[in-house]
């Protein structure tokens, strides 16, 4: 069967929130399912659930063929085990693969949730048609992934797309691993208003009360100079971020999603100007700069994408 | 015929003289015959003297069966068309794997020396055996080359590894095209050079007449405290940049050569412990820090194992 035609439940698997839906291609073609992570005291328990709600789904959609999950973590890809899950406990060492495979008895593929994103934007969003792309979500983290030569590319460790943890800084702000000047701990969501606050007591100005990324893109839209300035500091750490992937990488094209990104020109245009001035004319020559088109779907779309290639 | 039976033609087009050699599997088979760059104003004079070279070669050696060139910047690996060649004149555009190819009947291939000294690492070299690759070349300039699941990563204009072009700091020096601190201008070799001589002034001490990375090599054996503190810095830049490819690629093995990896362990030892200290578990448990097993030769053995397999 052609993956365009084949049905499958994408699960995005989130720190509070286990989504699923049927999708059919790129198409999303039920309703979303929603399952509360937290109301469940560990690994056992909440996938009994998930699979008791995947048989009600598959009573309504009995063409599901196959299952993808993304996951909020490190996981071994191949062997289908998440290593430990951000926010959620207890899931070190889970086969979370080959439980859900034998108690569905449909194939399933696991997958962490900023590589599913990358294949969304890949398969069916802004990434579509180019050869290699860089995928990075801007939110309370920074994470990415990556497509090199027309394919997914994880790493030896599955570990790849790590965009977060690279530095900025060699005598920058200490990152979690050791690593100064991890550009998450300059452009995270919390980094951003503290940032900001920090830029408009410098400048005498009275601190606005929501300096959040959201807050602040209402500013800078009202034309607060200050908030502009706070957003041009955003796009300066991240140009200079993806200015080092570029170089490293040569892609065709960088797609960026997350609620920062939700700031669209205000972070974008910058972005472009300083990438521009600070890649060679091969590098940056046929280079797109996308906003990802999925937003809180992306999940599902990915996990589903490459589910729909296990058949 | 298997690659390891293939007799070729490796040829290392450098700044200032064209190397030529016979080469059958990992084994270099003949001397390496030399002609002088800047003997010939143009390419046209200068294919003219290759070609001959190559027509007398084949003379003693018959059985070369494909022909591989390493030459010294950008290229157009599908084309085999050269861009512009670091420090030779003219070479902008210029066909040179049809030319070859034309006047000798051979297959051929031409790859930039970066790429060929990647390519025989892993083939036969520091690399072997591992699945994702970074080899780093650090001397005047600092460059490199990547192996991604298993094959060379080229990127969308041919232009991916340039580690010497990627950032290690937001506010650093200029680079050479708007990359502000592009880590070339700190840990090339004049750089430094630059870097130590400063050293020693600020500390008060006599300036040592050489300063170049082999001389504060000497020094630093000799227990020098300011060349083992400029070592210290050298390994500092370099991890900080090796970990942000680390952070993005998770590869198995960093494989590092050029005149500045003749330091070894004044180099190696502190690279390792910094990139320990800076990476996350997963990302550094199984890596492998090694040096490069071929110095000068590496332009010949990679350009000869890429030819091997055009047949």
């Amino acid at each position: 069967m052609k993956e365009s035609e084949m049905t499958v439940l994408g699960i995005d698997f989130g720190g509070t929130t286990v989504k699923m839906a049927v999708v059919r291609g790129s198409e999303i073609t039920s309703e979303t399912f929603l399952i509360d992570t937290q109301d469940y005291s560990g690994p056992d328990a909440l996938i009994d659930v998930i699979v008791s709600r995947i048989t009600e789904v598959r009573k309504e959609f009995p063409e599901i063929a196959a299952i993808g999950v993304g996951v909020p973590g490190a996981i071994d890809f191949e062997e289908g085990v998440t290593y430990n899950l951000t926010n959620v406990k207890g899931w070190s060492n889970v086969p979370l693969r080959s439980i859900l495979s034998e108690k569905t008895g449909l194939p399933c593929v696991v997958e962490n949730d900023a590589n599913c994103m990358t294949y969304a934007e890949w398969k069916h969003g802004a990434g579509n048609g180019f050869k290699n792309v860089i995928c990075v979500t801007l939110g309370t983290g920074v994470g990415g992934g990556l497509i090199l030569d027309g394919r997914m590319y994880r790493g030896s460790q599955f570990a790849a797309g790590e965009i977060g943890q690279m530095s900025i800084d060699l005598n920058g702000v200490p990152g979690p691993y050791g690593n100064d000047g991890a550009l998450e701990r300059y452009i995270g969501n919390r980094q951003i208003e503290d940032y900001a606050q920090a830029l408009y007591q410098e400048k005498g100005s009275p601190v606005p009360e929501d300096c959040s990324p959201a807050g602040l893109a209402a500013l800078a839209e009202a034309g607060d100079q200050i908030a502009l300035e706070a957003w041009d500091w955003v796009a300066s750490c991240l140009a200079n971020c993806l200015s080092s992937c570029i170089y490293l990488l040569n892609p065709d094209a960088i797609v960026i999603g997350g609620g920062v990104a939700h700031a669209g020109d205000l972070l974008f245009a910058p972005l472009r100007q300083k990438l521009e001035a600070s890649l060679t004319e091969e590098c940056s020559g046929q280079l797109q700069i996308c906003s990802a088109r999925f937003g809180n779907s992306a999940g599902i779309r990915g996990s589903a994408a490459l589910a729909s290639e296990l058949v």
